[in-house]
């Protein structure tokens, strides 16, 4: 039975944990070192490190404080890993910590955080699911169920000081477009909330003051969100500091492609992955790498029956944009939220769905000026019912009086 | 044998086939009817009416008239489909068109319509795709080999007179932001080249004076250049006219996701549809349908071991952008490029390859403030040789003494 | 445009044409020569040379003379082959005879030619199927329409004199064990009904009194009626004669897993295949290769939903048998075909379903004394209706109003 | 978190765990009653209850007393299944018990036991498969690794009275045929080792002199050893004893079609299944079922790139044998290790990996008399190295310096 490097404790506070940190920083202290050829188990924290509840209220999405994310297990240090290397992770299996069969998904209020959708769902709402096995449901979401894709959101390796130093000044440019924007156009550095692992005292201060935030994906991987990251893929990450820093967490037990609900996929209560890593000396110059590659698991779920939804980069007031995939993918999803309100789901369901079944998103079309295309790929087989188009129309096989829980502003 | 119901004599100019057309107008008139139930063939054109030719120069690429495109066969009507329905259509198969075994695939110049790398790749190019039965090569990009997914990159309904007026209302509108922009940010209707069916003195004048360019899709269907219309697929179309008025076009032997290159995907020099059409009446509304919606093929290529690159809304000049996919799915494409480099291939090869194997483009993260992620999926199969990597680094199995014909400015 | 070495006129007796035959013999001469790396096209009559006809009579299932099966197109010779190589064969595409879409399934009547379940079927019946683009459907079984899945059912090498005579020995001697068996053990030389091609005279008298039958599959291929040769495979056949002499014909649709209904998958009116041939040198040797080997197609149904039925060797009698494979697999078409009356099938309807859809058997467990397991996969997409089963049981979406035409003794 | 009914303790004899059984009989007491709609776990022995150990010698698989498997969980109550239901079982999930991770494959020595191949591996031999995550690797077996497929090879219903005495009549018949048989046809009750749950004293004697041997699929499913009952699978089972009684046993971690080895695919060293029942009242009769039937799951290895080795009913002595399924798919199984043997392979490894591996074995041409026409598919991705005829031939990537332990008689 492989070790397990990193325990968690879901009953106390992920700040307890000095195996765990929530910015991105080199100066981290690695918290276990492993050789090239081992393979080992990480335990992790939901995202928020338990801020959201198995109830029935939304007022815990509504209300949490989003400069506490990403609660991450690591970093590990792999022994002769240098900066140019590529580090292989073989994702040999993920799944849930025993008692925490649940995971959530929701949307966050347009003030604080927002998501894809915010100007349709601008209030907080949240979509509880249970695992049933392999499978997944919603006392939230009648109708549908699933085969889970267990993968971690959020799974990188440190930066060095120059590719942080970047990253902030970057990202602080952008924010500095439009500073007062609602919601914001980055994260900067928030040392209040930042959780350095083992640094304390003066050391914990100065990198908390440079730490990057752990929200979006970058050079290193990060919070890619790619849904295909799941437990037999295997990645290749570019190595920028000694040992490489390998740390990871946001555990999703399935998620449709863009994670458009952002708070987020099926969000793991409690989770573990199983790692294997390898690593291609100066593999980062051999083969070009600039952002990690992957392989996907050869053991997906086999869902081949989809509708599928299109949508072109024309806003829903009429509103042309150029080439922009961002509005196609984003009408694509209105169009497959309309379409599943025809059998009796509420919009925020749908939207749910959306967000957390294995749906695939496209880029069809990017050059079609001025209309970007994109389509959604909703599998058919997920629901109890048939939603496929017929000459006799749809059947409303919801009754409508259960919807997800909503909390106002 | 079903009939075919419009045929295209390939030695002969599209402008001399009255059922064809190469604008969007109300106007244009009926060129055959069909019942509800009935199947049928087409044959069509390649989109440029012949523009570009099987050799070793990318003159004609670099060339080529934009404002001729794309010739279209059609429209056909469907007895009974009136405003509102959803006109349902099977693509029962696809095929070549006889002694027309090949396709092209180019990038134009960025001073003659561009593409989605066009400042990496700024001059006109070609590739010329041989089939081989199922399968196609091309002799200007050795080492790869692959399965055609036959289909339609331009396929939809005629529009009324107000969704045209629409149509013409936002692009316009949008080309008057930047007008002088090269390319362009969008066509405007251009009656000098229009060929209008069987439209002939005022009456073709005034719908050429109107007619919509048909480089974009929008919400008829149109050129959405989605791979996955591919034979075998069945497409639900809004119905805007009595008899839907379908046409087709623009005819792809296979295509990446996005079809980057432009000048487009393996773009078929003649080819032929066997289509049947059914109606939903009233399906506009009791499905919410506002564009197509489709279901895919059970034929499809099985490739299953990609190699997946992720790009983030970082451009290659390390300027941040906001969430914004294209420049996501740009920075995946170029990883991708750089990957395909380091076997020998040329950048304009593995931009040809990105344009026209099943390559598949995802939404993958779309909220992870600031940073989309977007994720490129290339089949590994297609090659003749491994592309994986792997501790010993890459061979250059190509020699680079074969390349694409260029053509400068 | 690849060249057409062997037409066949559908029109006249496949006796007429030269380049034909159907027996097996070493002597009997190449029709064509190609080099290795050439593609070419072959067409092909259906195995019994027109006898069946596309009407709603069995009389000419029951009536048919088997000893002038099969009508393969060739030996077509690849130059430098030679014995002991193994000769390589690209099904780079196949397709239906413009004019003959349509093909036949049917039983054959005990007492001439028998089936897998032809103690309960024991009567002619004949459907037929039309094709609509890649799918089909028959008038005489409804409700069910499927993707085709077109192969040559019968595709070989010429035997070498000593291989021949093995062939001829060992069969004749099983016949021996039972000659008055009806269906017969096996089938012997029968000159008076044979086709050697462009033998004449006493060289066709001698060779048509050695020649094999076409019936079974044998070492070097032959009537292997595998499904999965379909177009895209790539097959590799032993060599025992200079110039290999491919020969092939009995083109299938479509065909489920053992083609259990014998007269037989569905029969292709007429059909070409597109081949490309390569060698490698002394690679029976190399490799071990006794029987062809083959890769399957990168394109075939993406079928995914299965019912599946299992059947252990216990016959519908109650009789036990020891491992038997045969007695399991016809215990689990026999369920299958009980399992589909219940929704309004007959069970013609319902064997000639297994026979022609694209059905899987597998062998699943093969040593568990005294039962075999056979497992039959029926795929449920392919049915109009849901054949799944629920807590309210099966509905008889059938009214059992057509039937397959029956021909009795 | 669900309920564990059934627990084991492997550092105990199996026999001392009253939830346990090793024969079929109707007398078994229900160990645990679920309701319709509940899901629990269940844990399980190895089938041999611990016999074969984690070690490099094979002569526990040679010493084994096969008199005493399959240890078997259960039987577990559904409360309000009938006689003449079907029992719907979800394999909600399937996986480790952890410390566990390893199974055994191996082939039997001729005299105890056999195997489908035992008289070219007439000795017992052993490999151990050690899980990697979702993977396996054998010390015994280099060069593979493959994802799991998680199963129990066993898993039925408790027969009623009637059926039990059919079985005992039908099967101590076929060994009064030929009884002195090595290895025997069949194994008729064997009171001595029967281990009957918690039935003690007379009820326990008068029980285990009739109870089944547990070695044999039959009507209610028991040892099938069909690969596909994987985890996400939905089984439906005859109902034949008030409340069903479902037991289950024999994990296996993979398995190829047919378990060819007998001893047996990859045998979990302990394991553990998580399943939800349902009952459709009265099912046997409204579907007309007489065997399990199943549907896969949607969760399974997508490898796609087989090489497919065909065998027909000639034996390898060159004897002719009339439609014998069972020879041909040997005969493709000895192609295949004949195949691999030219990589390096000894025949045992290869033997074994055909065992264990996801190999799939079709019927694929049963009507060709005289010869039965089966395939062996063989996934090259489960190699390291690309096992794929070329021109070039085949490298011997293995040095033959790790075996397979072997026991003589």
């Amino acid at each position: 039975m492989p070790d397990t490097l990193i325990k968690v404790d879901l009953s106390q506070s992920a700040y307890t944990n000095e195996m765990v940190h929530n910015r991105w920083h080199p100066d981290i202290p690695i918290v276990a070192w492993v050789n090239p050829g081992d393979d080992f188990i990480v335990e992790t924290y939901d995202w928020t490190g338990g801020a959201i509840k198995n109830d029935d209220s939304a007022e815990d999405i509504r209300d949490v404080d989003l400069s506490i994310v990403h609660f991450l297990s690591g970093p590990i240090g792999v022994k002769g890993a240098e900066p140019g290397d590529l580090l292989v992770v073989d994702i040999l299996d993920a799944g849930t910590l025993a008692g925490h069969e649940w995971g959530f998904n929701g949307f966050f209020s347009k003030k604080n955080g927002g998501g894809f959708l915010t100007d349709h769902f601008p209030y907080a709402q949240k979509s509880i699911w249970h695992y049933e096995g392999m499978f997944t449901r919603s006392r939230h979401v009648p109708g549908v169920s699933f085969a889970g894709l267990i993968h971690p959101g959020l799974i990188g390796t440190l930066p060095d000081p120059k590719l942080l130093a970047t990253w902030n000044a970057r990202e602080t440019g952008l924010i500095a477009t439009d500073p007062a924007r609602v919601p914001p156009l980055a994260n900067p550095p928030f040392p209040s909330t930042a959780h350095m692992g083992k640094l304390t005292g003066e050391a914990k201060a100065k990198a908390a003051a440079e730490g990057a935030r752990t929200v979006p994906p970058r050079e290193h991987g990060g919070n890619c969100d790619i849904k295909d990251l799941s437990r037999g893929s295997k990645i290749f990450f570019p190595v920028y500091v000694p040992g490489a820093g390998l740390s990871m967490g946001d555990m999703h037990f399935s998620q449709g492609d863009g994670e458009i609900t952002f708070c987020g996929a099926i969000e793991m209560a409690g989770a573990w992955l199983h790692l294997k890593v390898e690593i291609i000396k100066d593999g980062m110059a051999k083969y070009g790498i600039k952002n990690p590659i992957f392989k996907p698991s050869p053991i997906t779920p086999n869902y081949k029956d989809y509708l599928i939804f299109e949508g072109i980069s024309v806003d829903e007031t009429g509103k042309q944009y150029y080439l922009d995939a961002n509005v196609a993918y984003r009408q694509a999803c209105l169009n497959a939220i309309e379409y599943l309100k025809k059998f009796g789901y509420s919009g925020a369901q749908a939207y749910s769905i959306l967000g957390s079944a294995p749906v695939q998103g496209h880029f069809s079309g990017v050059v079609d000026i001025p209309n970007s295309c994109a389509t959604l790929w909703l599998p058919t087989e997920i629901f109890d019912f048939d939603i496929k188009p017929c000459a006799a129309g749809p059947t409303k096989f919801l009754t409508g009086d259960i919807d997800m829980p909503i909390a106002y502003d």
